[in-house]
């Protein structure tokens, strides 16, 4: 980097969520100086940094003016301007993820030309560029269709089930990709630095709420096979060394029916499929995409004991100024770990924090877990 | 509290060095506004709080006014002006450690009377009205003469080892103590929540550099037997209920040559002898204390493995805007976790971070410590 770790590197975070948050929890321990981007005023990151901007991430000169003066760029969010970050590599500064594999994540269906070209199991999919061409899709139905762009946290995505669901699907581009019997969903998340050295997180295992599909339920580390978990984290890192990307990359995948690999989607930054690692972890996966970008060692990532990850999510018929119920009570239980990312306002199924409970024991992790899932709640 | 952890609660913190740094990366997963007084503009926390104020903690106005609009005040030093905190509680704002607490232990004669009254082993001491007073001593010598108020890391402290010394002893309030004989200087930290609920960390041992005489090395746990360790836990509860205080208390003794363990002196706060517990501990001590302090539960304080903290002080020789020397290197060993503090210049002795050792062996733990002693350099 050049500059050292006396509080001159000026490092910008594109977002300022839960996940710059917690990156700047940890980047505390390094003296970093952290400017945010982010569109809304209340932002969980707002007082935690040297410097906060209120603007659009997808706005070619807020994020050319917002990082021009920096050392560095990084992102917590991957809906961001690209072409600004590419002018800004263009101009010296550092942007890690770089832009090149923002814009390649930032599209699904690039993502997905990207596996095949590079043959990287995954399911079967087709481009489309509008409702109409639906018609004549080669995929039998029912399938998934996702918007190319801007989806996230299950949003972007619809279940076409039969004909008359062509009627609502998403008349903008999108893929549409067979659906798949999975027995598990799965995740790896990998960190790569400049110099080339990559490592894993073990893999974990996902349980995802139906009704708002995203994460719900996340253990660490997974009890499959060795060579299942072999397979998986193999794959992450091969797809790491493929996009030559620098910083974290979290990459979910399917466990099949048939006990087959298939990847289902990338995130170039920390990931909600790796909170658990703060406790859960030798090294965190903030503390891992921070050691990446600055061309440090990466840390050893075993797990330091069984971890289960749960999102304390709004509750249902609650908006509002949230309030907790129930902290108390589970922190009188051993091995719970509330983190509250800072949102004032709550409606359901907002992500308003989690809850990693640790243990010796699996099953004990597992039941506790499910106890705290029942305690907690965030009404309004 | 009454208060909720939606961003409501007001705390203020008196201090804003690494102490209230470290309580501040806690304190963003409960939500909490933190509000920072300290006389330095560039204080490690100045950019990581809702509101910073540089003013003074001894002037009664500045920390009447900055408390007077709060929900709760703590302290991360313990010179402060302890009047204004008196009124504070008197207006009804909760001030934690209680001011009667701050007030005894601001004055080691206050400190030393009470261990007297309330049958806590400590050394012989004597009052000390002036430096002829001296001359009239019940100790012979050598002894330590120590300043009754405003002494820190060694300062405040000197040796009277002959006649000579005694014409450049202190001239202030002070008391004299005898030497100890002690084997290990060992320190037990507890905590203790408006409820009544008490709980201390395992004991830990610690080595002082001699020439800046403050913690140089520390290991969690001790490897002493169960009934010193018994011993030292169960006298650092027994002042914590003495005190009646709420958050957290350090308490250092000397573990002497016959086995007995005499109380050396208090900090009613987080404290260097736990910083290990952030990596070593299922909770940490700035965990602990936020805890304490909103009367929840008090978290598990085992150990999680072996933990080895070092201070990193700056270098002999150096004095300005530090650098570091060696990060690269140390972070490519197993289980090493850097905190800088944030802190812009450097001086001899000067407190600029820590480092944590973790490992499943003790021995290892030690030997790598070393390691990271011989690499980690901060100069200028």
């Amino acid at each position: 980097m050049g500059k050292d770790f006396y509080g001159e590197l000026q490092l910008g975070i594109l977002g300022g969520g839960q996940l710059g948050r917690m990156l700047i929890q940890e980047a505390i321990s390094y003296n970093i100086n952290v400017h945010i981007l982010d569109p809304d005023k209340n932002a969980p990151c707002r007082k935690l940094c040297d410097h906060f901007e209120c603007g659009s991430l997808s706005d070619y000169d807020t994020v050319f003016n917002f990082g021009k003066d920096l050392d560095m760029i990084t992102i917590e969010i991957e809906k961001v301007n690209v072409d600004a970050l590419e002018a800004l590599e263009d101009k010296g500064v550092i942007v890690y993820p770089q832009s090149r594999v923002i814009r390649l994540i930032q599209d699904k269906g690039l993502q997905k030309q990207f596996f095949k070209q590079n043959d990287i199991p995954t399911s079967a999919f087709q481009f489309i560029s509008n409702r109409e061409s639906l018609r004549n899709a080669n995929l039998s139905l029912p399938y998934v269709q996702k918007l190319r762009k801007d989806g996230y946290d299950g949003k972007g995505v619809k279940m076409i089930h039969t004909e008359d669901d062509l009627l609502t699907a998403f008349e903008e581009p999108s893929i549409i990709e067979e659906i798949v019997k999975f027995q598990k969903e799965i995740a790896v998340i990998v960190a790569r630095n400049d110099r080339g050295e990559v490592r894993t997180f073990p893999m974990v295992e996902m349980e995802f709420n139906p009704q708002a599909n995203l994460v719900e339920f996340l253990i660490s580390p997974s009890t499959y096979s060795f060579e299942i978990q072999q397979k998986a984290e193999e794959l992450a890192k091969k797809i790491a060394n493929d996009l030559q990307i620098v910083g974290l990359l979290a990459v979910e995948m399917f466990l099949t029916e048939e006990g087959d690999i298939l990847v289902n989607e990338l995130a170039p930054r920390p990931h909600n499929s790796g909170h658990q690692t703060i406790e859960g972890n030798f090294t965190s996966q903030f503390g891992q995409h921070l050691r990446a970008i600055f061309n440090l060692p990466l840390g050893n990532t075993d797990a330091r004991s069984n971890a289960v990850m749960i999102n304390l999510l709004g509750e249902e018929g609650y908006e509002g100024l949230a309030k907790y119920e129930g902290i108390e009570e589970i922190l009188a239980m051993e091995g719970v770990y509330l983190h509250l990312y800072g949102k004032k306002y709550t409606k359901p199924f907002r992500k308003m924090g989690h809850v990693c409970i640790v243990n010796v024991d699996r099953e004990i992790a597992i039941s506790n877990a499910r106890k705290v899932q029942e305690i907690l709640k965030v009404i309004a």
